[in-house]
């Protein structure tokens, strides 16, 4: 698999990775019916942040996951970074989320921020808390209720943090 | 005092009180160097969100204080709103917060949100996080380190929540 950060012309294969996403509705608070050209401009981040792709080998390999990066707040909160992460449908269980998890936490080291901060996990996202929690996040808190599933229950919303000091 | 909600012709009378707490850098995450037309864009919300400013009486009374409201997330998140609050430093100790406090829960209440959410109170802050615990809210984590206060020391940054069911 390669690792690598994303051109203007990814969006075309980061697209079909981030769509069923934001369409379960499940992980993510982003509305539904988000359409491509604005998922665009939420996912491929500007510096100071970064978006990567994972795809396998070859020239032109499908997009396997996709992260972004940055500061989680501007000005007195722009030393703690944030992130999201996307598992392409047809490479779950190979290891993509935590490749990009890995990746996100050494980037943040290496750009010297003192945190990272995830701001909404789904409780019932499990994989992706055990695989935060395995990363070292700690839930710092739960925001209870603060996420409608597409069956109209309501479940909450984790805080997540690294400590990088 | 009078409480309304803010007309485009506001923001003149607005920015007074927004950028000394801009400009300190104690309460909230934003770009300390932040213009006027940056925060305007920031503070002024529009539908569903809301911003109120509450005034002396009289046609020409000075803005005492002002709050933006709305929800904290898109789609599956919407139900929950957040806000945010300012006092004008001429104004502190009149209740000027707490009227402000009581009008986001009422307007959320009546709008039918399940909760509202603070996402990043600033610990230091102690009169703010008085005044919303008074109000009903509780502390449901708080990020460590992740505010930069101007002496450069790091304090951290409550969640706090008010259940609304």
């Amino acid at each position: 698999m390669i690792l690598r950060d994303t051109t203007s012309s990814d969006w075309a294969g980061i697209w079909p990775v981030v769509e069923p996403v934001v369409r379960a509705g499940e992980t993510y608070a982003y509305a539904r019916d988000l359409t491509s050209s604005q998922a665009r401009d939420l996912w491929l981040e500007r510096p100071p942040g970064r978006t990567v792709v994972l795809t396998d080998d070859g020239p032109d390999a499908a997009v396997l996951g996709t992260a972004k990066m940055g500061p989680n707040r501007p000005g007195p909160g722009a030393h703690v970074g944030t992130a999201s992460f996307m598992v392409a449908e047809h490479a779950r269980g190979r290891g993509v989320g935590r490749r990009l998890g890995e990746e996100v936490v050494a980037w943040h080291r290496a750009q010297g921020y003192r945190g990272i901060q995830f701001n909404a996990v789904v409780e019932t996202n499990t994989v992706a808390v055990s695989l935060w929690r395995s990363l070292g996040f700690e839930v710092v808190g739960t925001v209870p209720g603060a996420f409608r599933l597409p069956d109209g229950s309501y479940v909450g919303l984790h805080v997540m943090h690294l400590d990088l000091t």
